[in-house]
């Protein structure tokens, strides 16, 4: 049983073209939860934006960042660009090391899997770059959220606040999400089906797949150096 | 049928002690829709804390805003110091007047309300709230999200998500609100049941309704000085 009466701390890392959502979802459940304090951390104090243009400001950098409960790792497009980025991988690595959990939203997978932590674990990311996770050593489970050991992952942006929750519950207890939920009035209602491929009308799937390709190649490219860099053997056929 | 080459202007309101995800959660949404532009407003080009403390900051002011096809009016704590403040009222209004639609996110409805756009109009808001909409002037329907005119309302926080696929749909058309839908890979999947009053564990609906007493009665007390100022009668009893 958790310790509910330990200080908590949160921190989720904000990029430069970060999916706001990936970050700004899972804060609302956590920043929440009692006796927490909930860090937006980068590598400098300076306000970011994020893919599409909402301006986000860091409360602290990685330098200063205490010893985290949990770490929190957003997606979006930004991403890739940190892929290569030893100073976010290596906050990563350590942080993760010593935190309860690790959480990522959507792509901010791919950036776990480049920091080298999800060799063998089971987990989730968007849709769209689903196949691109065992090119880290992780095993890909088509679960909107995932929890494997200390690592909770969620799919694509708005699995954030359905992986948050379960986070909620897993850091304090269940009485405590159910009621995160309940003040945020989660009980969603969408206006269409058709959230996931599995159920996508299929012209607006191929629409989707088009105009993901050219950042999808992208992300190819990079999780294969990415491989050969972690020493991890893909069969891409397979 | 909406005119798809015309360029949308979308402004939302942001404010001190705002609830971020009432703005992030149709940010998300929205600023995916194709030749649109997403205005954050406020007075100054000041950023502000939400009420959890994550730091936002504006786009632009009213002042300097152009006339919007969608108005955006988000909610939280601090949208009870604004009930009377006559610049943020006058914006709502003046927006409003020529706005395709406006759509408003849990306690942004109060905002809307107390500028004086709500009179008959079929609206919804947090359930923590819903009470008070009669006091100015509106009819209060007990649904996720409600759309009667040009009035777009959403429920509670995360009702925005739901409510921004309905604006989108309204703007252009379901094709695209479904893209974005697929995009955002929004097809959620809540780990608990109770995420609105009618479903919630009757322990957790009490805690909660114990939670939001103080800011309630505040609240109560604005709406009853705010029907006055708007010449409506209320029949408390009934």
């Amino acid at each position: 049983m958790p310790d509910l009466t330990k200080h908590l701390q949160i921190g989720a890392i904000v990029f430069p073209e970060i999916d706001q959502a990936d970050l700004t979802g899972p804060f609302e459940v956590l920043s929440c939860l009692p006796n927490t304090t909930f860090h937006v951390l980068w590598k400098e104090m300076v306000p970011v934006r994020d893919f599409r243009g909402l301006i986000l400001t860091p409360s602290g950098t990685f330098a200063a960042a205490p010893p985290l409960d949990l770490l929190i790792v957003p997606g979006g497009r930004g991403q890739e660009a940190l892929m290569d980025d030893e100073t976010v991988l290596a906050f990563i690595r350590t942080q993760s090391a010593i935190a309860s959990y690790v959480f990522s939203i959507c792509t901010g997978a791919l950036l776990c899997g480049a920091a080298g932590i999800l060799r063998g674990v089971r987990c989730t990311t968007h849709w769209s770059a689903h196949h691109l996770l065992r090119h880290f050593g992780a095993i890909p489970v088509d679960q909107r959220v995932a929890v494997d050991g200390k690592h909770i992952s969620a799919a694509g942006v708005t699995a954030g606040l359905d992986g948050a929750l379960r986070a909620a519950a897993l850091l304090r207890n269940d009485r405590t999400a159910r009621q995160i939920q309940l003040s945020l009035e989660y009980e969603p209602d969408p206006p269409f089906k058709g959230g996931s491929p599995h159920t996508a009308d299929p012209e607006v799937l191929e629409a989707a797949r088009a105009w993901y390709r050219p950042i999808n190649e992208a992300r190819l490219a990079t999780a294969r150096r990415v491989a050969q860099r972690l020493g991890i053997q893909i069969n891409e056929g397979g």
